[in-house]
């Protein structure tokens, strides 16, 4: 009973080395074995019976042509192998996004299904045929989960959808008849987070340790937060509303009922209008925005209205820095766009009034990732569940 | 060769595991062998050995009144023992607060000792003669690290100090001064930081993953932040100026150079005067705020200016709420004061323009641990070190 016990011990330390050298190879998308003995502080042969057990469930595969460590034999590269899936889901007023990423967070197939306001239901019924027909296409394969990456407040616990303003969902339980038709584990969360997740693990975050992330999109201003390599959720998983913090206590009303919330005074549809655009997309309003202050300079109308945008969005800049710190902040969507269009000039304005030992060594990047982030966020989700408990796979492999 | 380093990590995990129960009787001040068991996902004799290496070492005793847990035998109560204690230093602009504490967060021994705007050889000084005199009266204890509580900016690594304005102190090495004059390991951090994870630990916040703290001093508005169960440094470990935080652009100049910050608007030297009292401390201030709203109702001039200061409070903590999705809000200081003295009406307000589901679960509490409090987090500092590897303490116990 004791000498069980102790087996349970060891084998869930056991786990828990697989699931941390499997998470490096997945953010590394390739890692000599030298890299994870040093990463883990764990020995040779200890990192090579575990690196052992993840080829032979089909997660990795070795090659040889890893760099040399030191005077000894080239250390193998270990490799993501394609064999394990998971899906990624993004449902919006318009389109569902739906696509297949592997291990190591790269789209293998993708498919845009048009849609009009859709609910659940439809939702669910798209997912369930694209999903089916997406694996059908890649039979060497198998996916094991999905991630949701919902545009509107969900709760963390059990992907049920509290509020989707956009889609007019509120109090759904999206990720429970969605595993259903799927027959698969499914877990939902915000697309602002999940885009910060993938930009953090794959895009303009990689490498830093804290992170504040800021997506501008048609419906407001997300974000999401890593504090010390952990995204953070609050407390019931509504954290990273950085839309809502004050920026003018005077200011426009928010659609969230508060006055001179962040995202009630930076807008897309001011930028857009400044280049005579309706509706444009991320990389059509980098480009007006980019064209127009070329032609007129930074001292002409349309800079004027970037520089009373960037004004405001040093503010909460400012409070944010303050509070947390960060390494690095990231900008995305039109947020992306007003950065790369104000000068240097601006920019070095824009943390002039946060405490200076804090604004000292942040560093403020654009988003890298593009209109993959939320598709690969969602996948993260999923990956979560699965490295985890990286032997809980189908025992024999598809291919060899 | 591969034997020994497979020792190694074996070794590892088991010092992790000590650190492990070691924390949790640190932080519950005594706990069961069944509830380790639970908490810690470890199997029973696991358990035992690793108390078992505790006692040995003099961190803790064993008691048999523990409760009954299910049908067999009562489980043994693991309990603190005062043999190893840490040195815990609050320098201030007129005193010097230095206290013994021990395992559980409990002041074994306090001393005040007045100064008059101290540079740092002189707190070096009276802390070393202050800790071997306090030290010299528990000949049954061993003081074994010490951690230093700072009004200012502190680099987290290597407890520099970058800015303490009220003592007059820029670019002053503090801890390794004070570690050669007490031949042991000394940190040091911001003095709001520690009154966080103290009142995190042991006061209003325990229990809660997720807290975010705000102080108010003589001096300003001080912070702390803890995000699922851990304090958060910032990537420079300046986070938590949430006195920094911007209400209103338009706002008075604070002494950070900006307009409009949290502390410029929220004053304790308004609170003050609305009561008559210069320089009031903190059971001072709470006690003639209380008793001029009960003599004046809540519509009176004092009430007026309750109001209009807890609404600038309510603009910091709707930002913060938003941002963070916190569990728990604790107020300490003239925050605290300002908190007891509104009416119940006044306290509703004071979340309503956050985004309703963040708000909804927050609770604000007024802090616990009082006065203590920054010496007590001083103390959490330099335990860190100690609860990390609890078998690096001298090998001969000091009592039986």
């Amino acid at each position: 009973m004791v000498a069980e016990r102790a087996a349970t011990d060891a084998g869930r330390v056991r786990q828990r080395n697989l699931a941390a050298v499997l998470r490096l190879v997945h953010e590394s998308r390739g890692v000599t074995r030298a890299d994870l003995t040093r990463a883990l502080g764990l020995n040779r042969s200890t990192i090579g019976d575990l690196v052992g057990v993840l080829v032979e469930h089909g997660w990795v595969d070795e090659r040889d042509d890893g760099q040399r460590s030191g005077v000894g034999r080239p250390s193998p590269l270990v490799i993501t192998r394609d064999q394990w899936l998971v899906a990624a889901i993004n449902p919006e007023l318009d389109v569902i996004d739906i696509a297949l990423v592997s291990l190591g967070g790269e789209i293998v197939a993708r498919r845009r299904t048009a849609v009009d306001r859709p609910g659940v239901a439809e939702v669910v019924a798209i997912v369930a045929r694209v999903v089916r027909e997406l694996s059908a296409a890649h039979p060497e394969a198998q996916v094991l989960g999905a991630g949701v990456a919902v545009p509107g407040l969900v709760r963390r616990d059990d992907g049920y959808v509290r509020l989707a303003p956009r889609l007019g969902w509120s109090d759904e339980p999206l990720a429970a008849p969605l595993a259903f038709a799927l027959d698969m584990p499914v877990a939902a969360a915000n697309d602002a987070h999940l885009g910060s997740r993938a930009e953090l693990t794959f895009g303009a975050g990689q490498g830093a340790a804290s992170v504040l992330y800021l997506n501008g999109g048609p419906s407001g201003i997300g974000g999401g937060l890593v504090i010390d390599g952990h995204p953070v959720d609050g407390s019931a998983g509504y954290a990273g509303e950085i839309g809502h913090v004050s920026v003018d206590p005077r200011g426009a009303l928010c659609a969230c009922g508060a006055h001179g919330c962040l995202e009630a005074l930076v807008r897309r549809d001011a930028l857009s209008a400044a280049v005579d655009l309706s509706h444009p997309d991320d990389d059509e309003l980098d480009a007006a925005l980019q064209s127009a202050v070329a032609l007129e300079g930074s001292e002409g109308p349309v800079g004027a209205i970037l520089s009373e945008q960037l004004g405001w969005l040093a503010i909460a800049l400012r409070s944010a820095v303050n509070l947390l710190n960060p390494e690095r902040i990231v900008l995305g969507g039109h947020l992306a766009a007003l950065w790369r269009a104000v000068g240097e000039h601006d920019r070095h304005t824009v943390l002039a009034e946060a405490l200076p030992v804090t604004a000292r060594d942040v560093r403020i990047e654009v988003a890298a990732l593009g209109a993959q982030r939320l598709l690969i966020g969602a996948a993260e989700l999923a990956w979560d569940a699965l490295i985890a408990d990286p032997t809980e796979v189908p025992l024999r492999p598809i291919a060899p």
